[in-house]
C-alpha cells in the first residue's frame, strides 16, 4: 500500500470504529441518528481536509454560540434558520397535499396565551406601524369551509422589533381569532416590515464574514389549527419586497407572497378612518391530519 | 410529478438555495467549509427524514452542551472526541511518514509552563499512584538521534484525575525534560491507569443513552518537539488495559501500546527503593516538518 492508501484505510477504519460504537444502542432510532450524524461529520471534515486550527475555530465558534444563548435568545436556533436546516425540516414534516397551504419557519417569536380578539378586532395592541386589514378563509383540500378554525397571528412593528423585544412586558402586535360559520376571517393587523434577525452574535459573524444579509422578507405569522387538521405554521410575505428571494432564513416560497393594496385615505373598513392603510387576502387550506 | 417527487425537488431546490448563499464569500476556503458543512447537515436531516421533535432535542442538546462549558471544562471538545472526530482531524494533520511514531489526541490536560525535570527526575510531583520508570529514545524516520528533543509529559494521578482538577493550585504529575547528545531520555512517572472523561454533562448523558462507557484506556501523553520536525502529540498505552479498545475518545492505536514491566520490590533506578513499580520503554521517531 502506498502511503496515501494506508491514509485512507486509516480514516475510513476510524469512521467504521466510531459508528459500530453505537451497537449496543438500544433505541432504534437514536442509533441510527448516531450513527448517520457520525457519518456525515466525518465525511464533511474529511472532504475539506480540515485542520486542527479549522478545527479549533470550529469548537470556538460552537462555544461562542452557546455562550450567546439566553432564557430570551435562542442562537442555535439562529444558525440552523441561517443554514436552511430549520425549513428544510419543516419541509420533510410537512409534505405537500393536494393544494393544502405550504408552511414555513416557526420562528423563535410565538408566544402562547395571547390575547383572544373578535373577528374585525386588531391584534396591534398599540404596536407602530401602518393598519393593514387581513382577510381570508379557511378551508379544506375540497374547498370545504372550516368553521370555527383557531388562527393565531403574530408579527414585528414598524421597528422590526416584537413585543418579547421590548424593555417592558407588553403584549402587542399577536392575538388569536377564530374562523366564522363559513370558515371565513378578518383583523386589523400591521402591514409587515422587513428586519433584522439578532446579529450582534457569533452567527450575525458569520453572516458578515460570508457577505450574507441578516434582513428577514416582511412577514406576517400564521398559526392554525382545527381538529382533525394538520397544524399549520407558516407567514405571508409582501410581494414587492426588497429582501424578498435573500431572506436570511430562507422562508420565502412564491405560495405564500401576497399583494399587499395600499389606501391613502378615506374610510377603511370596522368604522376606522386612517390617513394609511393596506389589505391583503390570505386564503388558507388545511392538509387533514 | 407526483408529489414525492415534488418534495424531493423541493428538499433539493432548498440545499441548493442555501449553497448558492454563500457565493458572495470571499475567503474561498471559509466558502467551500460553509457549503460543506451545508451539504452534509442537509443530507443527514433527509436521509434521516428528521422529525421537528429531534430537530427540538437537537437544539436543546447543543444549548446544555454550550451551558456546560466553563473556563476549565470544554464539553464541545468532549463532543468531537467522543464522536471520533478529533482522532479524525488529528490523524489528516499527521499522515503517515515512513516509520513515523503516530499521534494521538491532544486531549483538555495539557498546561503550558510545565515545570523542567533532568534526565531521570520525577515527574510526579507528590501525584498519587505506583511509581514508573519510563526510558526511550528520539530519532529521526533515518534512525538518526535527535538531541536535545523537547519532550513534555502529563497524565493522571492514580484516582484518575489530573493536577488541573484538584480543588487546588497545586502542580503534579506534568513536566518537561530534554533528550540528552544521543537522543535518548529518562524519567519516573506513574503507571497509567483508566479514568473516566467527565461524564456528568449531555455528553455523558448521551454515552449513557447508547450504551457506552465513558472510561480512557489507561495512558501517559507526550509531547515532542525539535527543529525541522513535526511536532507530535501522542499518548502510549498499556498492554493489557481492560479497557482498550472501547476508549471512549478512540485514541488507541496498535503501535501506541506498550508492555510495563511491573517490579515487586528490590532497588529501582535512580537510587529509590520502593514496593512495587513498572517500567516501559517508548522509543520515538519524528517525521520532518
Amino acid at each position: 500500500m502506498t502511503e496515501n492508501d494506508v491514509q485512507t484505510t486509516r480514516e475510513q477504519g476510524l469512521v467504521d470504529i466510531v459508528v459500530r460504537s453505537f451497537d449496543g444502542t438500544s433505541d432504534a432510532r437514536l442509533r441510527a441518528i448516531m450513527e448517520t450524524v457520525v457519518r456525515h461529520v466525518h465525511a464533511a471534515a474529511r472532504e475539506l481536509r480540515l485542520t486542527e486550527a479549522e478545527w479549533d475555530a470550529m469548537i470556538a465558534f460552537l462555544t461562542r454560540t452557546g455562550e450567546a444563548c439566553t432564557d430570551t435568545r435562542q442562537e442555535f436556533i439562529l444558525l440552523s434558520d441561517v443554514l436552511g436546516l430549520s425549513m428544510q425540516v419543516i419541509g420533510m414534516n410537512n409534505p405537500p397535499c393536494g393544494n393544502a397551504t405550504e408552511a414555513t419557519v416557526f420562528g423563535p417569536f410565538f408566544v402562547d396565551g395571547a390575547p383572544h380578539i373578535e373577528l374585525g378586532g386588531d391584534m396591534a395592541f398599540g404596536a407602530s406601524g401602518e393598519p393593514c386589514w387581513v382577510t381570508g378563509s379557511v378551508r379544506d383540500t375540497e374547498g370545504n369551509p372550516v368553521p370555527g378554525a383557531r388562527i393565531e397571528v403574530w408579527e414585528a412593528d414598524e421597528d422590526g422589533r416584537y413585543d418579547v423585544q421590548y424593555s417592558d412586558d407588553r403584549t402587542a402586535a399577536r392575538a388569536h381569532l377564530f374562523a366564522d360559520g363559513n370558515g371565513e376571517f378578518r383583523f386589523w393587523g400591521l402591514t409587515p416590515t422587513p428586519y433584522p434577525i439578532p446579529h450582534d452574535g457569533p452567527v450575525g459573524e458569520m453572516l458578515a464574514a460570508v457577505g450574507r444579509s441578516p434582513m428577514r422578507a416582511s412577514h406576517l405569522h400564521f398559526m392554525v389549527t382545527a381538529p382533525a387538521f394538520r397544524r399549520l405554521v407558516t407567514h405571508i410575505f409582501v410581494d414587492g419586497d426588497e429582501i424578498g428571494w435573500k431572506d436570511a432564513v430562507f422562508g420565502v416560497k412564491e405560495s405564500l407572497i401576497k399583494s399587499f393594496t395600499r389606501h391613502s385615505s378615506g374610510p377603511a373598513p370596522e368604522g376606522r378612518s386612517v390617513s394609511s392603510w393596506t389589505d391583503v387576502t390570505f386564503d388558507i387550506v388545511l392538509a387533514p391530519a
